[in-house]
């Protein structure tokens, strides 16, 4: 089979490696689609090369069908369209104890600290699978993961329908916590510095503001002097966190969802003025899965408008190239393509 | 009668006030017993001259008993032991809309927006009225309001018995919420970097740990590896507040009640990957006056260790001082004192 791996130096490799059968408890996926997501990039730029041993097969936002079942896997048939929750815990530290087990303390992310979904054939975990429905395009499916994140985000801001909902960034998980936010009854604007993502995101009927206009004004005007229900900081810009606070209402919720490898100046005199909730909101939990995958088969995600384009395996390079560049939103992998004549 | 006055110029003032009669809906208090508080101090040291306009009598941390009745006033007594919660809401606002009117868009903040308690009668709003129990002293009565915010901020880390909880700052208002956090079956660690009081909140029977000690370390051990359950960040330093996520477990809080003028950097990373809580907590609600003067007169409020001294109101000057001089955790004024002569 095919394969694609992180090799360091910013490289991507292709090749044939070896086909492993499922061990007990496993299945192996003929994996379909697989998106490239910023994590991956960071992995690719080197930045998590103290977690990342090379070679590395990466990927984590994938869909396929099941190829072979090890022994002792129930409930399962060879040919159901599956993607997979990747983390992998271990039950026994105090995170798991108090039943926040998709944050162990010794988390295993699949993909990331153990091998990914860019090869032709992956054994995984039966307890990772989800099931997909049949009415759910496997290329829509590679969406289910960075959706499930979404949805993570939104229950934890715990918006309600009718609640107004600040989106600072309009990238592809922007965009994804602002149709989550909308299919579960709020209303939102998205923030969005380059006018090129702006106007897409306009297109899908989303109101999008510029952050070099006077945002703070606006949101206060939208809300009738009252402040936005839930801020979700998506943008990992330090202007963005300092900013933030301003669009909340009292008790107002401020969701940190991008990733802020430096400390960040904030301003705590409004958050004790206001009594603001900060909250972190990282990967997703089992039902944020179920909801992701129900969401996507209702067209309440508008996965076509996400993918920018779908790339056979051997052009991983391109694809990884093309998102640095910063021009595509979300670039599926084909993993199937070529993999018959490996 | 005597009353005490901000002059400017961090000056304190001190000298005859006309008394006027309490209006329709108000009584007049005979005023006890006055605390100063931090704010009382910035007031004093100019930061909020644009806020306070000079003269200004201040004090908000207050006992008495109603010494005559306004018309329309039902329910009071000549005679009524009582303590004000000084917060004025405009009920109008979208915030007081939202059932958080205690922290009102357009609050008026009695004894810093509109005339305080450092006077022999001070008129009031009935509504503001807050009944003590005769056993409760009215030297520990003007604690009830430095107790309530205590109160609010234990509340608002949804603090339950058995979990443990950290306290950054061992002030007046950090040694009330140890009190509290204690009194609602919490374990409490007060972590403070002045020896003096390091050893008064010892003698109180707290564990106490100096900052510059690996206090990281030692919250890990004491939890069993899984972080504090929650933090409070009393001290407004800037180290403390990015130190303060370290010590949080996975989905622990930490409430921010000191005041931070100037933006901190806080470390956004940890908040995401642990998925913490950051609350902001001001003022308090009723129910939380309520609970402060239940507290203190069941004697869990170490209220005599927590006053320092009690000085006659023409010695308010030089209590301000000392205050802020640092060796003094809280000072009282005795209102009372040289008002007959007056």
């Amino acid at each position: 089979m095919l394969a694609a791996h992180y090799a360091g130096n910013r490289t991507m490799a292709v090749g044939a490696a070896e086909q492993a059968p499922p061990g007990p408890g496993q299945v192996q996926i003929a994996v379909a689609y697989n998106g490239i997501c910023g994590t991956d990039l960071h992995i690719l730029n080197g930045h998590m090369d103290a977690r990342v041993a090379t070679p590395a097969v990466i990927g984590h936002e994938m869909s396929g069908t099941i190829a072979a079942l090890g022994d002792d896997v129930d409930g399962w048939n060879v040919g159901d369209p599956v993607t997979v929750m990747p983390l992998a815990w271990d039950g026994t530290c105090p995170a798991c104890r108090a039943g926040n087990s998709h944050i162990c303390q010794n988390l295993d992310f699949v993909g990331i600290d153990s091998p990914g979904a860019l090869q032709g054939r992956w054994n995984v975990d039966a307890n990772l699978l989800v099931p997909l429905p049949a009415s759910l395009s496997l290329q829509h499916a590679a969406l289910v993961e960075p959706t499930a994140v979404a949805v993570h985000d939104v229950r934890r801001a715990e918006l309600e329908k009718g609640q107004k909902a600040v989106v600072i960034g309009g990238g592809p998980i922007g965009v994804l916590i602002a149709a989550v936010a909308r299919s579960f009854g709020g209303e939102v604007v998205v923030i969005e510095l380059d006018p090129k993502r702006r106007k897409a995101i306009a297109d899908l009927g989303y109101t999008v503001l510029d952050p070099r206009d006077d945002t703070v004004a606006w949101v206060e005007e939208w809300t009738g002097g009252a402040g936005a229900d839930v801020v979700f900081e998506v943008s990992g810009a330090a202007a963005a966190v300092l900013g933030a606070v301003d669009y909340a209402k009292v008790r107002g919720t401020l969701v940190v969802v991008a990733i802020h490898p430096e400390p960040r100046p904030i301003n705590l005199q409004r958050v004790f003025w206001r009594e603001l909730r900060l909250l972190g909101a990282r990967v997703y939990q089992r039902d944020d899965f179920d909801t992701a995958v129900a969401l996507l088969a209702t067209g309440a995600i508008p996965a076509d408008a996400l993918i920018t384009k779908t790339v056979p395996l051997h052009d991983v390079q391109s694809a990884f190239d093309d998102l640095t560049g910063g021009d595509a939103m979300k670039i599926l992998i084909d993993v199937q393509a070529g993999q018959e004549t490996a």
